[in-house]
Order: C-alpha cells, then structure tokens, then sequence
C-alpha cells in the first residue's frame, strides 16, 4: 500500500496545492494521503488566515484522507525544525513517499546535495560561522557558502524557498534512516512570494492573502485560483468573524505583552537574542503598526521572518526552556487528528496498535506540555477577532472533522 | 504653616470633593493643600474613569495646590496598605493636616478606635483567625470582631467603608509616630456606594460613574452633580477616546494574559492564593463578559473589591515578589509631581532640600523598580481605548501640569 505524506499549511488551499495533490498522487501511485499541516501560527511567523479547523475542511474536500497537527514547537521554526517535525510525524504515521513542490521538479539535486553537505559539514560550518560575523543573518549565510563552494558543480539552487524546504525534508528523512521514498513536483506559474497573479488559474497563497487582507479585494476576484469549497470556507469564515486574521488584529495583544513584561523576562522568549529585548521594548513604543514596529525592527542580520516567528514567540509566551525541553525529547509527544476521511480512518485503525505515541482526538485528557501550547496557540488565534465575543470552542473535546468525499460507497 | 494633605481617587471629581475640600481648608485653617492621588487603577481594584493627568487637572481646578501620585504598589490595595502608602507620601511631604471625609464626622472615635486596638491587638487577632477559618473575607472578619468586643461600648462603626479608611490613616499616622494632626468632615447625602442619586447637588462618584458608565447618560443629566471644570475634563476625555475606561475594555488582554501564562505563573501573582489560578483559568473559558467572569469567580471567602484587585494584578503582571520587595521597604522610593500651582511650585522648592526622597518631575532618568511599575500601569491604561491607535504618551518624559489660579498675582 503506498501512503503519501504532504507537509502542508494551506493558508488557503487553492489550486497550486490541488495540482500538487493530484500530481504526486499520480507519480507515487498513492492509496491513501497524509497531510500534516501547522495549526494556527505558521512558519513565516505569521497567523493562519481561518482556523485550523477550516483548512482541515478545504484539506479533506481536495481528496486529503487525514489531516494532522504539526506541534506549535516545529510550526514556527526555521525550516531545519519545522522539516524535522514534519517528516518525524509522518513516518511515525507510516507514510511511504514525501511528495514535495519545488522550485526544481528533479529529487536527484536534493539527494545529491544531502550528500555533499554530510561530506563537506566542517568547512561548510566553518565557512557559515565567517559570514555570521559579518552580521549576515543566518539563511543568507548558508546560500552563499553553498553557491560559492558547489559553483560550477551543476548543484541544488538552495537560494530559493522551496528548494530550502525539500532539502530540508530530504535531509530530515536521511537522519531518521527512514525507509520513506523523497519525491518531488515542479511549482507551476507562481513563486513563492508573487503578490501578484500571471496565470489564469494559479496564484500562490501569498497573492491570494495580499488580495484579501491588503487590496480588500472581493471573493470573485479570486475564485479562479480556488477550488469551490476552499472559497466556501474563506466566506463562511467572513460571515462569521467579519475579517481574516492578520498580525494588525494581534498587535495591540503584543503591545500589551511587551509593556507589561520587563526586558529580563522578554529575554527568557525563545530566539530573543543580542540584546533585542531592548529593541522591541523602543520600537514598539514608537509604532502604532505592526507594519512599522516590524520595519523599525529589522536589521541586515535579522530578516522579517525571522522577527516575525519571535515575535510569534512572544505573543505565545514561548520561552527558551520550553523550547528546549520539547525539542530535546526526540520522540514525537502525540499525534493531533484535525480530520479524517473514511478511508483515512480505516487506516488509523489499523496502525494504531503499531504505534507508539498517542493519538489524541479528544483531548480532554492530555497533560502534555507540547500539546498545551497548542492549546494555547489556538485560543490566542480563536479569541483576537472576537475579543469582547463568545467564549471559546473547547479545544479538549473538539473532534476531527469527518468527510466523507464518496458518500455511495461507505 | 498649615499644610493640609488629602488622600484621594477624584474618579471623577465631584461636588462632593469639593464641600469636602472647601470645608477641610475652613477646618484647618490651611494655607495650602496637597493631594495624593491614586495613578491609573484605584484601591477597589478598577481601572480610572480618565487619565491621571485628567484628574490632576480638575484637581488643580478645585484648588488643590500640589499633586502627587500614590505608587501603584500602594493604589490597588486593601485599606491598611492603602492607608499606610498615602501617610507616608504626606507625611514626607511636611504636611500639617489630614482631614478626610468619614460617616462619622468627628474625629475622636477614630482615635479611641486606634488606642483601644492597640490595648486589645492579641484578642483582636486571635478572634479573626477563628472567624476566617469559617470561610469568611477578612475586612467582614474584623468588622464582625470589633464590633463584637466593642459593643455597648459606643465606639467608632468600623463596618462602614469610609470609617474603615479613616481609621487605617488615623493608625498609619500613629504608628509613624508622625506630628501630623488628624481631622474629618461628615460626608453629606451621598453613601460611598450608592449608585442612585438623592441628592439635587451631591452624588457619590459611584453613582456618577454609573451614569456614565452603565446607563450611557448624558453630560447634562450629571452636570448638576460636578464643577464645571470637571465636565469639562470628561467632555474632553470623550471626544479624544470616544469612551470612558471600564473593565470591558480590559477583558480582552486579561483573558489573553490568564490563556497565555500557565497555572503555575498565575501563582505567582501577588494575592493569588490557595488554587484561585485554576478557578481563575477555568471561569475565563466559560465567560464572555467581565461582570460574567467576576460572577463566576466570586465566593464567600473572595469579596469582588479583593477579587478585582487580584484580577487588576494578573493584569499589571504584579508578582507576589515584586510587592514583596517594594513594600519591605518602609523608606517611599519616589515623590511623582503630577500637578502643582505656583503656590505648590513655591512650596516644593522650598522643602526640596530637606527631602531624603527623589522628587520625580521628569521621570527620564528614573530606573527604580516601583516607579516602573507606575509607568507600566499608566501605558495598559492608555493603550486600552487605542488598541490600534496612537502611541503612548512619555510617561518618562512628562511633566506636572501646571495651572495658575490667581494669574493676576503671579
């Protein structure tokens, strides 16, 4: 039985992410499809659009049999983290393949680049740790030493962001010694970060988030590059909260956090490094956006993603020790079920038994640290647009979410 | 030199204030007055009507000549730290007079009550813990005590809430041993708590707050009941931040707060006691509405004053550490000059020299632990009405308003 594993946030799901499902389940000759997907704060350090619970649906609907939570601690990681976490609980889930989008299309220059990195880990450490100095974040130091040691070698360009991810799962899978086959399919028409759309049908989720938060712009204008049921989510969302999630709605969350923690304590925040409790505490004072707090906050050795996941981390209270404790413990802590097709359920059955870790799919009774973050992620996501508004859904008894796509045949 | 000192909250100032001073001046023969003034959340554990420079202003206005502001580690306190904090501050300030306003009305009660506890401390303490081992709050434990003991004795009724407060100042000022003359005025028509309005000139600010509050009523139907440039500061207040502060506003970052901090950290709250965090995680969930909340959490034992102090704590990330060190120190860390007329001017220039104590009028400089604490509750008090809105004004770099009454003789 083959059973492909896609690592996905689908911040919405739109039609990009539905070419790459259909493809990779026709070139891995798929059964069955895994989705692990990060919950509410994905890995740019940003706010998912619509809850988890939406994207579930739009997951399930395209054909996905079982959509999983990536914990809060690989969610909003560099892509070394995040990656590991993906690919760890994927092959806890039994997955045979790893379909990824790349900017590539050819697994062979990820395999081979795996390779040569294991044969050339010194230099290329110490070669790192000599741009670090020059005040070069840490992403842009890695690609030049790449590009200028595997030059005219024909290798991976690791300059762009898919790359970056595929290598990363590439590697992940090699660590583990898993038995998982690496597959990968070319990006069609948009690139990662194009706010603006060239195809007919294809926009990435970047475009498409520009056109709802920043242009304001109306459904129809995007319903070419969704399928009908993401773009029923997206509305149904609409109707019931009034607006998608973006950093404004958390910033004056963040602003109370940042005065009401002194510097010390903002220091104990994981990737809260340098001295930049000082900073934040200045430009916050001075910015009334979170546009201009974040612009008054970079620096040549920080990138936006990068401010953007600590402070993430800051508005999660998500210290260093936390961070350290849950990412020390290499085993997986639990496995979140958000939904599930029949065909997804049959199979959890049958691996249960087989597994280690717990399933949990209500959890009412789950004491894990990792999971209360969790927890705690999607109260924060569910309780900042409506902050005078009804009481939380109870993220301890919420069940997956069942879809049944053949409805005849069950 | 009678120097007259006065211990108030002006939120907001009233008729009432202003019979009160006006008759406390004829009293003690005063030529001059100084208030100290809670900053922006007040003793019953509630955030101020306005701004702290708004009522500085119609402190200024009614006559009261300098303005000080009492430290937050005093402001939201029961009465017997309140009482002490407010002493200190004028007593260090030279002042010859207190005269508060009490249902009593003449001050020799107060000072029979304070011998008479002091000649039965034992008993008295003894008594309490037996009746708070019945569940019972402490203020209704002590009043229950005295008034057993006392009975038939014809002395001061300590189960009214401005005796209760007079009588703390009263032993605040013996246990200093401070040459501080005490005096009160008999508060007329308006009871501290009543929200309903009797009189046709004095109402109490409760009621007015009510008003304002509650019913939405307009500035006209409470005009009869403040001077006219008191209105004036809530007129402007208004038009500025479209609303007055009341705990709704607070709800939302105190229920992102109680989410975001484990059971654990609530502990460490200052006031948070015998598993009220988990009480405190658990009602939150299950209210929308702050008034719900407070419902929710109260019991016999927790009154909602005691209540909303605590919950004014979670907020202000007061830590049980932080009180613990700020009130060991017996020595007033600071004096913060909120207002002064020239008079007030005149006056502290002339016992600046014999102070011990920083005198604080431009606050760039401070880095004393306290006064941060100040500058942290005034910057939640202000970002609440502008959550995406203008950033905040310096509290460092603020200084005292300054109003002339007699402009002709300056």
């Amino acid at each position: 039985m083959n059973v492909l594993g896609l690592i996905v946030e689908y911040n919405p799901f739109h039609n990009g992410h539905l070419y790459h499902l259909q493809t990779s389940i026709k070139k891995t000759n798929a059964d069955l499809v895994i989705a692990v997907m990060s919950g509410p704060f994905l890995q740019r350090g940003e706010p998912a659009l619509v809850s988890k619970w939406a994207r579930t649906t739009m997951a399930l609907k395209a054909g996905i049999d079982l959509v999983v939570e990536l914990p809060h601690v690989y969610a909003t990681q560099k892509a070394e983290i995040f990656a590991d976490g993906a690919v760890r609980t994927l092959d806890s889930l039994g997955v045979t393949h790893i379909c990824f989008g790349s900017e590539n299309g050819d697994i062979t220059p990820f395999i081979e680049a795996n390779t040569w990195l294991i044969n050339n880990e010194t230099e290329v450490n110490i070669r790192i740790k000599e741009e670090l100095k020059l005040g070069k974040s840490y992403p842009r130091s890695f690609s030049e030493v790449y590009t200028s040691l595997t030059q005219n070698k024909d290798m991976l360009d690791l300059s762009k962001p898919n790359n970056i991810l595929g290598f990363h799962y590439t590697q992940s899978t090699s660590r583990l010694a898993s038995s998982i086959k690496m597959d990968t399919i070319q990006r069609i028409s948009a690139n990662y970060h194009d706010i603006f759309i060239k195809d007919k049908k294809i926009a990435s989720a970047t475009a498409i988030r520009h056109k709802l938060l920043i242009e304001k712009a109306s459904f129809e204008s995007i319903s070419n590059y969704l399928p009908d049921y993401s773009l029923e989510e997206l509305r149904l969302h609409e109707e019931v909260n009034g607006k998608f999630h973006s950093w404004d709605d958390y910033y004056p969350y963040l602003k109370y956090k940042i005065i009401t923690e002194d510097s010390l304590s903002l220091k104990d925040i994981f990737e809260c490094e340098e001295g930049l409790e000082h900073r934040i505490k200045k430009c916050m004072i001075n910015n009334d956006s979170f546009q201009g707090f974040l612009d008054a906050l970079k620096t040549k050795r920080y990138t936006r993603t990068r401010l953007q996941r600590l402070l993430t981390h800051i508005l999660l209270n998500t210290s260093k020790e936390f961070m350290r404790e849950s990412l020390a413990n290499k085993d997986l802590p639990y496995l979140r079920i958000l939904g599930m097709s029949p065909a997804g359920q049959q199979y959890l059955a049958q691996i249960k038994k087989k597994l280690d870790i717990p399933i949990i799919t209500n959890a009412r009774q789950s004491k894990n640290e990792v999971f209360l973050h969790d927890v705690l992620a999607s109260r924060v996501h569910e309780m900042v647009l409506h902050p005078q508004g009804k009481t939380f859904r109870d993220e301890f008894t919420a069940t997956p979410i069942q879809y049944n796509p053949y409805p005849d045949n069950y």
